[in-house]
């Protein structure tokens, strides 16, 4: 299998997607196919110790980037030269079974859905990051791809979701929760109402197991859906505030361990553990998010992934591939359609 | 200045109510009027060491308790007797003022909104909860009182959250920031878009001190705003979510403590540190969410509050009806309506 991979975006590219190709070369038996400029691409295989691209790794030349300041919508039209266009093409072309970028989201949500379209009769592509909770991890779908919903699009979300938990994160019969500020089929505004009655008719016809409202606290503290469904504005406002409160506790944490000598001496005993914590909620562990309901395979990495990001995201895009998560959509999507006069408002 | 208070309110009623009452009457120099089964109150009471009320107490007694079970929206007609709805009625007529309730949030919203009154022009109560960040607390408004918004809610919502923060979290001229999920004027839904302009209008015609856009990230990890202006629905997942983080983080904390004798050890080195981390995110030190836009002052304290969290949602009711908050929004009323012809669609 091969994985094409932009070279030049994110913070620390091209150096850290570079790295992270080749580590996936030697440890995940795929070959990657790399997307930037030759020259600078060169420098970072030789800071590494290789005069030529090693054996599994190739070069896709492409002279542009696309920049965060660029217009996401026309970014793949305006610079069609850019290692994000290229990318896209190439896995249009079947040169590659996947495709990862830590570019901006908007520009490979635009180009990805321009070029390789979503699956057939899919609304909208949706962003599912996986995020941490008392019980290992969830998928949350979407999370800003689009900022309005429909029921029709949650009904989507919630099947694609699924899928995904099943396949990446192993979860047979993974229970899918609606995000919602209480329990009862009554809460939240039209769009979870009708969307909690679309859900619970999937699930009476055996076609998803969907555990009714959910609100932010269980679903994290109590790790009470392994699929946490909602509309992109809420998503994306559940994810950012999630990583503002890690950001703070271990900010609050960091300073309590250096707050005296006793304190650091504690951190000395703790060094380890502390490891170990960190990585549990470290975004470089997961590797990506999978931008679902895209014809082909496509892995949105952190903008600030370090090498081992993007060796997670490339073997992430390997799952996804290899699983035919696309296909598993695609095969059912006949029941994520409103039926003819059941449009959403 | 006397506090009323429902003494049959919340997880830990009627005990903590009562000692965090009597605390209050020792500590704040407040009288305490409360509200409840008389037969109940004199048992706590008693195990405090007093056979009869003590000076500075009072109480009025109410034969009905609202439980969760009942509607929210009827509770105060079907129990004219309960201990929430007397403790009202008695606010109403001057007996106190204000009121402090850990009973059901919704019934209290009703109550307060049909007996008490919003104040003239005001068109939603809200409720306003002080949250943790990293710059000390910020206030969030809404966080629920009502899920669906109007632009006009959010401009009144942030004004209200204003005049709040600097009376009660001593900031004098408070940074005003709009959840959002990115920080262009063009993000979110048609509500942010159509909220953003009207704040803009406000903060340059100097009435308020708009920061524009924020993301739930920076609002937690930089402290980005003092008053953080939402929807119900959108605060209330905001607000949730970050006590669901809390609540994995505080517990993945204490399972690396306890996790080795190591482990062990180094916990007892930190322990006044753990006592202080603890401390700083502990909602028991806030009190209570104020309910802001009723016509006098009503402090919602947590369902779970323990004594020590009574004790601080009387003295926060102390500082709401003593800096005349209420006064505040009045007198400002104009200023938070749009125009006739410029009514939000």
């Amino acid at each position: 299998m091969r994985i094409i991979v932009d070279a030049m975006g994110g913070d620390n590219a091209p150096q850290a997607p570079v790295e992270g190709a080749l580590r996936a070369v030697r440890e995940l038996g795929v070959e990657v196919l790399l997307t930037g400029r030759p020259a600078e691409i060169g420098a970072c295989l030789a800071k590494l110790g290789h005069t030529a691209p090693p054996p599994g790794v190739e070069i896709a030349p492409a002279s542009q980037v696309i920049e965060m300041e660029d217009n996401p919508a026309r970014a793949f039209k305006d610079k069609p030269d850019a290692s994000m266009t290229v990318g896209l093409r190439l896995l249009k072309e079947g040169r590659g079974e996947a495709f990862v970028s830590a570019g901006s989201t908007g520009a490979l949500l635009s180009a990805a859905t321009l070029l390789i379209k979503r699956i057939r009769g899919i609304r909208r592509a949706a962003l599912a990051p996986v995020v941490p909770n008392a019980r290992g991890n969830m998928v949350l779908i979407d999370c800003g791809a689009t900022a309005e919903g429909t029921p029709e699009y949650l009904l989507q979300f919630a099947f694609m979701g699924a899928y995904y938990a099943r396949r990446f994160l192993g979860i047979e019969n993974p229970r899918v929760g609606l995000l919602n500020i209480g329990t009862e089929p009554s809460k939240g505004m039209e769009l979870q109402k009708a969307a909690h009655a679309l859900l619970t008719q999937a699930h009476e016809a055996g076609r998803i197991r969907f555990v009714g409202n959910i609100e932010g606290r269980e679903a994290i503290s109590q790790g009470a859906a392994d699929v946490l469904v909602t509309d992109g504005f809420t998503g994306n406002i559940f994810l950012k505030t999630v990583e503002g409160a890690a950001s703070l506790f271990s900010h609050a944490l960091k300073d309590m361990l250096l707050g005296s000598t006793k304190n650091k001496l504690a951190a000395l005993l703790l060094k380890n553990s502390i490891g170990a914590f960190k990585k549990r909620f470290d975004a470089n562990e997961v590797g990506g998010t999978a931008l679902l309901g895209i014809s082909q395979p496509v892995i949105k990495a952190h903008g600030s992934s370090n090498a081992y990001a993007f060796f997670n995201a490339i073997r992430q895009a390997q799952v996804v591939a290899q699983a035919d998560i696309v296909g598993d959509i695609a095969a059912n999507v006949a029941h994520m359609r409103l039926e003819p006069g059941e449009k959403e408002g």
